[in-house]
């Protein structure tokens, strides 16, 4: 699964020129799943990947014959790979995952027939949930968000006792999760205004997101049986930006003692494409903890994790206010990090969700958890960066933000670059803020 | 959606001689909807009502034609109620619902033409999870069952601050839901010793169920449009039995801060047939609170969720151990309660799960939480009638528990009764602990 091969080789360029150009987020070296159609057409959703500023049309090259020559692994692939969800394809397994790269890469290279009739300019598509999720579980696997947030309620044992020995995780709601351009009305509930001993009904008044990465389940197991940790990265197809949208207020007051509900549930936004484990081959680093710690139990342990078990996915938000947009003036950024940071490896992830019987299926959504880095510009929420409320963060044009205003899009960004590869992006998770109703 | 009407007359005979015998769960008073097919057998899954001791075949009788005379509401619903998955039936709503009911109703009386060709034995007949389940939410309902376990960890103030001011719910794993009948393995996680700083990984030790029931939400909400309370039956298509088995040595160490995750998401045990609120409407009782209790919020209150809004299903738990199946003796009861003892209302978790934007979808299952009665012989789990493990329970043939041992199949049976009307029953939830693996 993490093995480099030549669909990497950073000297491949496209018969579509955009993918050749400097900083895109879809080289030839990507090639990005996910579901569009034309924006607000009639056509049907179907499967494409990105290629440059353009969406490659899977189905018509498929109707067209052009995977026959790669044999009937990479055929099939490439039907599933079209489909109006990607369920299909994620359960196909990564032999099916490795053929189908290997024939888009080769379909698409400089030198081969352009299929100009296959392109659809992403400016014109839109973008669904790439895939029936059936069930959304969220992590909490970063030690400096966990850190931060301890802090704030208990300064002197931040971190429960449970945090490194297992990835902590709950689950989430899976009817909210949106795509890309979600829009939510801030969310009304249930708050326990300070010194008070009656909780008051009303808007939320600490909204705040979370910058996440999303693991997208391929393979599935069956109940009952674990699935090892050296055969974990089978099992996922692929991740992408991920936004945990929270309501701070709400959680305070509702989650005891059985963790966040409607604080979490209202909306969950996620970018269009996924960028498979293939892609990020390249970018996988070791996995380790500061000298120390415990060293994981068995179930959590195996030599492939130590040595790539973390990905080097850099990670930004950026906020967009209402005057921004009315000044024409561009989004602030409020925070870069990278996921190499989690406590906890997405194959650990994936192996302790399972070790107790749990069938996870092709589909199924893992949000990481806030991927806060070690320094304070790494801070993956507002509650970290303005520290509780307590220290309004600055933007570019003037404004300040402790938590959420109406009219806020918040902007994630992702991508992998090191030298001697080429530079691989995830896209944006975007998603707007309006009033409550 | 609480009208009693002549398909409640409890006069009312079937020409399915055996949903006239006393005590069956089945008369044609209740109707209740499941999925079935001939056990072993390669038939396609279908839709089926539960009549004396036969499935009724709504596909073969709507095939027939039957329905055709009730109209055209009536007829699309029957099409609904015997496809594959009841997703459809359910987001048809209340009109498609009671014409149904009063459709089979009157197909079904004696004096009308028999079809024994439209009839599966029972006995011949398996089930399965008769819906999708889009997402699964389980609650924390019963006052007693909150106040049993919080005295156990905090003997001064058992019951957390938001107890009684909201509907505390937690979200739950749809992928492990199983159908009656359904074993599952001794799950294996990380617990804590009593006194160790470290976790160890192993077998369950405190393996418990939780008697409750499932609500089976019919039409859904969009995202962001509240349910109002007053319209909340509208959107619940039903009820079943729910075990929420649930290992308490693995949820201690996982669960600070976030919930309850591998201690409860290994399987989740539902009865097959699903009592339609217009059965139940005879047997909805008010909802009242002890005197000196805070009122609910404007948002969960309303006048017929105050005179209408419990339900009095009388629930039952039994454990058949290895040893007695070995014997041949039967089950031994452990407890015995009513669902009106709930704390919050149906109508109540409905609109509270909705009030801050969350999209509830046809086919989403909602628990209850453990319905423990008021007296300690209506304790829902284990681990309040064994007092956190530290008094057993004694069984019919002396055999004791504090927890489920391997081989122990836990039984859940509910019914409703009352003078002047016909009992009307809720068919079992069983599931068999299998040793760890």
């Amino acid at each position: 699964m993490s093995d480099i091969n030549d669909t990497h080789d950073p000297g491949l360029r496209s018969w579509v020129a955009s993918a050749n150009e400097e900083g895109t987020d879809f080289p030839i070296q990507n090639l990005p799943h996910g579901v569009f159609r034309r924006t607000g057409s009639a056509e049907p959703w179907r499967g494409g990947v990105a290629i440059g500023d353009q969406v490659l049309d899977v189905g018509a090259l498929h109707a067209a014959g052009a995977f026959s020559r790669f044999g009937p692994i990479a055929e099939q692939a490439a039907a599933l790979a079209s489909a109006d969800e990607l369920n299909g394809l994620m359960a196909a397994g990564p032999a099916a995952w490795k053929a189908l790269r290997t024939a888009l890469s080769a379909l698409l290279r400089e030198g081969q027939p352009a299929q100009p009739d296959a392109l659809v300019s992403q400016a014109d598509a839109e973008y669904r949930v790439p895939a029936r999720v059936g069930d959304f579980t969220d992590f909490y696997t970063s030690v400096h968000h966990a850190t931060n947030i301890g802090r704030l309620f208990r300064p002197d044992a931040p971190l429960m006792p449970n945090f490194k020995w297992l990835p902590v995780a709950y689950h989430g709601r899976a009817s909210s999760i949106g795509i890309s351009g979600q829009t939510f009305h801030r969310p009304r509930g249930q708050t326990l205004p300070a010194g008070a001993t009656a909780p008051t009904f009303g808007a939320c008044q600490r909204l705040d997101y979370e910058l996440e990465l999303g693991i997208w389940i391929g393979q599935g197991n069956a109940p009952g049986e674990p699935i090892p940790i050296a055969e974990a990265d089978d099992h996922v197809f692929g991740l992408c930006l991920l936004n945990d949208w929270s309501a701070r207020d709400i959680q305070a007051w509702e989650y005891q003692p059985l963790g966040p509900f409607l604080a979490k549930n209202f909306a969950t936004t996620i970018s269009p494409w996924i960028v498979t484990l293939q892609a990020l081959a390249p970018y996988r680093v070791a996995w380790t903890r500061p000298d120390g710690d415990p060293a994981p139990l068995p179930y959590l342990d195996c030599a492939h994790n130590r040595t790539h078990g973390a990905f080097d996915v850099r990670i930004e938000c950026w906020l967009e206010s209402q005057s921004m947009r009315d000044g024409g003036s561009g989004p602030s950024r409020l925070s870069s990090s990278s996921f190499r940071h989690s406590y906890w490896s997405v194959a650990q992830m994936v192996t302790h969700h399972a070790v107790g019987g749990c069938n996870l299926q092709p589909g199924d959504l893992l949000g990481t958890g806030t991927q806060s880095g070690p320094t304070p510009g790494e801070a993956a929420a507002l509650i970290e960066l303005s520290v509780g409320g307590q220290q309004p963060v600055a933007l570019d044009n003037g404004e300040t933000r402790t938590f959420l205003a109406d009219g806020d899009t918040v902007i994630f960004k992702g991508w992998c670059e090191k030298p001697r590869f080429a530079r691989i992006g995830f896209g944006e998770a975007r998603g707007t803020v309006l009033p409550a109703r």
